[in-house]
């Protein structure tokens, strides 16, 4: 028998009108559907797909066995999360050698930060392994904002909210456009950073690109707003234009 | 009568397959479609849409006057640009008037260093646009290679190759992951600053991403290669997995 496929499959930023042709092909013909999601919740990823699966679909969701109850720092939390990846990767393996595909998905672009990379890496050498690439959450956060993101020969920098404040200040300084992820809990430590490089009044807060409740807003207008982790705070480039 | 609206639409980075289902819808729809292209040559835009647009669509080629005989730093390039993009406007902004709606297709994502940011710069305070974000071709290009571009806390730059090489170099060596875009006749310079800034074993070039002629090898096997244009190079960030 062959071994079936898995499909690492990027759906875009959350509206299912920004999906591509191919995944929405592969959605609707998928009998395996695999996701990422906290334990008790949907999983956004989930939603995305409602209304596209099969009727007799088989679903398969991965429940993260800790998100922020341990510090990435502390040794338990990188032991815990790989025997996760692993216990996926075993049911993964199981369906393949049975000869069924697998359809993963991924919000987002699945090799830009994405969950699915580390069953990916995991998975490639033993069995087929396909991405499809999507639009990007970014990508979503700057179309948002009414304005192009990268002029001429601007250069970007894509940052982590979780990096230290000295070097988000550093890069944010040196680069031209700017895009932050994975605010919620670091937005404070962002706006110092900001501030520092010069940079704060031309932000823009984005919440839910491309999702039901989406909000554009200067980000020196929403102080005292708590900001969901999967915000992004976007600074436009002004670079040459004729 | 109502004015028409302008779709800035993405097309992604050149396989119909990974166009958004809304561009799709659009295009298979639209009675008038605008894109650039070079004088005398069809268009990338174009050819990514062959098959896809109605019998009887109205086709508005938009040729550069001039792409590379004039070097950007000559004064003449921006008058010369600037009035082009005028021209280009007057027609949209006549369709518009005339109660059309006009697709213009934009290779890539339109917001991320692209032409239809020009039209769009000098129209949206005056008529009706709107704007569909896609794939950009670095997804595509960093999806090519089979490995994730960006892990954890990676800080990811991205660089015109036609930036001096000095800051080319600077940004390399900070960055985590790196993306350089416009490679053409900046090869040679391009692989200094990487060599320079430590990176260049572990760049990759891509050409012709999620195109026919697709070519994926490390940059130090690419010696003496006439690159095209168009090529990305990509350099894969190492960050934090478990």
């Amino acid at each position: 028998m062959n071994q079936g496929t898995i499909h690492g499959l990027g759906l875009g930023p959350g509206d299912p009108d920004l999906m591509t042709v191919r995944a929405e092909r592969l959605l609707r013909s998928a009998r395996h559907v695999a996701y990422f999601r906290k334990a008790g919740k949907p999983g956004q990823a989930r939603r995305i797909v409602d209304g596209l699966l099969r009727s007799d679909v088989v679903e398969f969701p991965m429940e993260y066995p800790v998100t922020t109850e341990i510090p990435l720092s502390d040794p338990r939390y990188n032991a815990i999360l790989s025997a996760f990846y692993e216990d996926c990767c075993d049911h993964l393996r199981a369906l393949s050698a049975a000869g069924e595909d697998v359809v993963v998905l991924c919000e987002g672009d699945p090799f830009f930060y994405g969950s699915f990379m580390h069953l990916y890496t995991r998975l490639k050498d033993e069995i087929p392994v396909q991405v499809t690439p999507a639009i990007t959450g970014m990508s979503a956060a700057w179309t948002a904002t009414g304005a192009p993101i990268t002029w001429g020969d601007d250069v970007l920098s894509v940052l982590m909210g979780t990096l230290p404040e000295d070097v988000l200040a550093d890069h944010m300084a040196r680069a031209d456009a700017i895009v932050v992820m994975k605010i919620g809990r670091n937005i404070d430590k962002i706006r110092r950073a900001l501030k520092t490089a010069g940079r704060y009044d031309a932000a823009w807060l984005v919440e839910y690109a491309a999702m039901r409740g989406q909000t554009v807003q200067p980000l020196s207008q929403a102080e005292d707003k708590v900001t969901p982790y999967f915000s992004i705070v976007v600074v436009h480039g002004q670079g040459r234009r004729p």
